[in-house]
């Protein structure tokens, strides 16, 4: 009986098929389920861990019978085009990219500091960094009847997933044609996620990665692509993921006066050491470490760190790479996907017993984080990259107390 | 006898063929020849009068005789290509864009009020913006041999002017191949500015336009073109035109460390009122104008106004074209080179008697302009693009004192 009812209430329950997930991550929401690794997790390894990736699920997972899975491609003077998995892992060549997808909301957490956001509470782990591997969305538009003549009308790319709200509405986003299509775009229909079939929570079977634009537009379970002169009619693409003036409140505000979030701005934080951390004066350096990342592929090339406040900045190292290991190659200029993490030691200030530690990074079109948030504040609390900071106490040697 | 003695001066001087300039230009350097408008000229025409068009000249005007002139293309699998300016008009279609060009030190003073720099004394007006035409330099290089074999060792294209210091050396620049052989990227051989043959100091017969990229890399009275596997290895790609933490001084600076300008970063100014103008009680609203631009193709979509020093943001009005006159038509994503004019009306703070009015701008990929200036001081002064403040007085109606 007691079992039964178990089972009503389970089916009842659109998350109820939802994936286990690893114990170590932070949930912000459990229906859908959103959540990010602890912060010092991210700088451990280059690549993060499938496991460990942040989630960021709008609506329950969909379970995906590949037997019946199709991708649908339409829009094309081609006429549509089917797929099956297998089809797709065949008759396209497999190309692998290294590429850090962020969320829009990631740091919204510090926004809410300010004035309270709409939004989930996001903390700075809200980014993570894979290898994913698929076939280009460019060869299949192609083999779908993408010629030159298209972008003569058409001008954006309509992603729909698998995973449906109650009354069926799917979840929808859309790239511009110019990004889907360019061979120095690099955007993949993803298969894999570091090596294995993407896990559930990342969008089995396929994903689309977009590389340098929003998580938002990395459309998950993907079901339908959609060759169109419009953007997607959904509300994440029209009335969601948007920036706006710190004056722009819910009163005032007009979606359609700013465009969609795509590629997003310069990025950084410290995962280490944590807000609050207690350091010892007989340490006499702190180490501070951290990521950056930018959108567009543009690459980070400098990542400035302060443990005075701002008065002074050292510069810190960068890697593309875990200690001991190879680097990943430079990447051509303008394909920069991935992020960097980054390291620096500096000398504990001598009388300080508190620090506040700041970084901020500079990409190669010198774009830079602003110095504070208030003036970024919006009304959603995207796009939340101010410089980042930390406080620290340090603790004085009993010896010499 | 006066005579002979003032043209054996005047031929001992490599400036004395340079030509007249406006006499509205306000001069930074007179040899070599560097200038700028005054700031409310530039608001007040979209397409900046060529005349009145901000003058960065690194060494004497070359006077180039065009029976002999001839354009040189090197390093490409089909020899040479030699071009006169007639076959550089015949041989290749005529295509035209507006670009904006803003030098690396524009807004240089403002850094130097923090600490002393090394530069130009650049005030907000080395910026502006003309219509541009010539042949695509895509189009050149495929005339020479260009196909994406090249591409395997080549990566960048090296341009060299025809203006010369006294050992010989010639102004020299480069820019990524990829920018200069998309079809999306509109790098120009340019002989025509606003309609017109280009004037000497802009380049005459022939200047490289690159949209998006440092003025610096945009090389006047253009000799030679040569594609290769290295930047140029003038000193200003190699030991100028690059961006260093604060911290970095002359003592420390490793110019191998940071990369070469290339895309500049968002960008706005307040061109009206002037810093330190007086403004009347009674006028209730205060009007503020300015103009607003991105690198890298990237659109302008916000500018954000303050008129009480960063505590409230009015959000300005955008245009793309002069009152009266149809505007621009809107760029393919990513190729957006032509700067925006804003304009904004704020009523006046009530019991203010100073004003301090802000303006910072957003572009398509949210990238924003930063708070303050020291936390992005180099030793050159370059990039200097934070947040514009001007102050103004307000004085109250003799009536109401
Ligand atoms: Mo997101
Ligand atoms: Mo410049």
């Amino acid at each position: 009986d007691d079992l039964k009812k178990q089972q009503a209430v389970k089916s009842s329950d659109p998350y109820s098929s939802d994936p286990e997930r690893h114990p170590a991550l932070v949930i912000n929401s459990l229906k859908p389920f959103n959540a990010e690794p602890p912060p010092e997790i991210l700088s451990d390894s280059y690549i993060t861990p499938s496991a460990l990736f942040f989630k960021r699920n709008h609506l329950p997972v969909p379970q995906v019978d590949l037997a019946s899975y199709r991708l649908h491609v339409e829009g094309l003077p081609g006429g549509k085009l089917t797929l099956s998995l297998e089809e797709l892992k065949t008759r396209f060549p497999k190309h692998t990219i290294t590429a850090t997808l962020q969320c829009a909301g990631n740091r919204r957490s510090e926004m809410n500091k300010v004035k309270q956001v709409k939004g989930l509470n996001w903390g700075i782990a809200a980014i993570s960094n894979a290898k994913w591997s698929g076939a280009r969305l460019r060869d299949v538009l192609q083999a779908a009847g993408y010629g030159p003549d298209v972008a003569q009308s058409a001008r954006h790319v309509q992603f729909e997933g698998l995973d449906k709200d109650v009354t069926g509405t799917t979840y929808g986003a859309s790239i511009p044609l110019n990004k889907a299509v360019s061979e120095e775009g690099d955007v993949l229909l993803a298969y894999e996620m570091n090596g294995e079939d993407i896990p559930p929570d990342h969008g089995f079977p396929v994903r689309v990665v977009v590389p340098g634009v929003v998580g938002a537009r990395n459309v998950k379970w993907l079901g339908k692509i959609i060759v169109s002169a419009e953007e997607s009619s959904s509300h994440w693409q029209q009335n969601d993921y948007k920036g706006f003036s710190p004056g722009t409140d819910w009163d005032t505000v007009d979606f359609k006066s700013a465009p969609a979030i795509q590629e997003l701005p310069i990025q950084s934080a410290i995962t280490s050491p944590a807000d609050g951390a207690m350091i010892d004066r007989s340490e006499e350096t702190i180490t501070v470490k951290g990521y950056a990342w930018s959108g567009g592929g543009r690459e980070v090339v400098r990542v400035d760190v302060s443990v005075d406040g701002g008065k002074t900045w050292n510069v810190a190292r960068l890697s593309s790479g875990d200690k001991g290991q190879t680097p990943e190659p430079s990447p051509p200029p303008g394909r920069a996907w991935a992020w960097k993490l980054w390291e620096v030691s500096a000398p504990l200030p001598a009388e300080a017993q508190e620090m506040e530690i700041i970084c901020k990074a500079v990409d190669n079109s010198y774009n830079i984080q602003p110095d504070t948030i208030p003036p970024i504040w919006n009304l959603r609390g995207v796009l939340s990259n101010a410089w980042h900071r930390v406080k620290v106490k340090v603790r004085e040697d009993e010896s010499e107390e």
